[in-house]
């Protein structure tokens, strides 16, 4: 997998809340290599409880003095940054980065991902030693993203590249039967037909119109096998209910 | 801006912190509407202090008794849900559903996105009041994100497909009437159980399962006011033509 090559790296992280939740975070997208440069609080118990299960990252988290020695052997360094100052940097959104570090990690780079302090982010200096700028896309009046919350979008748009890269879909299929032929769907119709007709309920409205509709209706929904011998069967009671109270009793 | 359209119901949010984390993630998208269903702790501190400036958010959310108050003005209701069950709802991936979420908001659609609680989920009975399920592409292995964590994925999702929608003139519409509410497809399921037992289709098979299938059908099907309106017309000319025909004539 291309994403061992992408490492997430959080810079004097004050809260250790964060750096639990942002290992979970990371955990549910399939990331595993977390660097953590002059964290305020670690270990700590708060972060074991936040990180829900992920303590398995937490353990194997590599601590470090400076960002420099995170990011030392990496070939393509992305910081995460809200605010453009006046550093003119690469700046693209989460998607585009995801689609560039994935892109870098498959040939064998290593890529790190680079997330600032809570409360002012990164330093100037830090941006320095960045390649590109991620900038999620937030509303001007309410930009502040909570951190592990920046590294669950990060974390999300790697999955979703690396799950296109590799041609799985990122959703299961979920139909549990296979679906019912147009023959059956074409015999489903007739007996609609019949069904309604023997109600009485093409009295008063026309049947070509009636049937249109509700050809519309079945179709959208596209009934598998299971749910058309359902159908079928409602149908048939229905039939039955009718005729054989018609019948002297 | 259509976004507005869109609201976020939480559904027996266990821990407060939660709410305002989750409020929290929604303003910084763009989002706004905020219902909690049966919320365990709501108002409180943790929620205020964790939405980190986003009160507004939690000062205007609706709380109600039962998702079906939450949702009973929405003609697209998309449950999130990690794990496939037997339900055969249309299942999309948070790109997609935000596409189509905007999409039907654009229109003037009510748009509701569901979040259960953090240990269950959502339930089966919650699922079937869905049109559509969201699952966020996490690995097999490690799938459960954090509740905020999830709100944030999915807001994420909203504001850059609405940010790639803005300038764009129009968005392909589809239906020519409005889709009937939840509130009224709520009266046809009832209505259509009503038939189903006149007819005495339930004397060999368990109502609860046949309900839930004829549920996925029509949710997937997702009528529209017309189209109910002869539904409804089918069901009550069926239950006269079995009830006079039972009457001594």
């Amino acid at each position: 997998m291309s994403v061992e090559n992408i490492r997430i790296v959080l810079v004097n992280t004050t809260h250790p809340g964060n750096i639990g939740s942002a290992a979970r975070a990371m955990k549910t997208m399939g990331l595993s290599s977390l660097y953590l440069v002059d964290p305020v609080d670690f270990p700590s118990g708060e972060a074991r409880a936040l990180s829900s299960g992920a303590t398995d990252l937490l353990e194997s988290a590599v601590v470090t003095q400076t960002l420099e020695e995170a990011i030392a052997d990496c070939e393509l360094v992305i910081g995460a940054s809200a605010r453009v100052r006046g550093i003119s940097l690469e700046l693209t959104d989460p998607r585009d980065t995801a689609q560039v570090a994935v892109s870098e990690a498959s040939t064998g780079r290593k890529v790190a991902l680079v997330f600032g302090r809570e409360d002012r982010g990164l330093t100037n200096e830090e941006l320095r030693l960045c390649h590109r700028q991620v900038h999620i896309p937030s509303v001007a009046e309410f930009s502040s993203l909570n951190l592990a919350a920046s590294v669950q979008v990060l974390a999300y748009e790697l999955r979703m590249t690396s799950l296109s890269h590799e041609g799985e879909a990122s959703v299961p299929e979920v139909r549990e039967y296979e679906l019912a032929s147009s023959e059956q769907m074409e015999s489903f119709y007739t007996h609609l037909r019949d069904m309604l007709n023997d109600v009485g309920f093409f009295k008063s409205c026309n049947p070509e119109k009636i049937m249109a509709k509700l050809r519309r209706i079945y179709g959208r929904s596209r009934l598998d096998r299971m749910e058309y011998n359902i159908m079928r069967g409602i149908l048939t009671e229905t039939q039955a209910a009718v005729k054989n109270l018609r019948k002297p009793s």
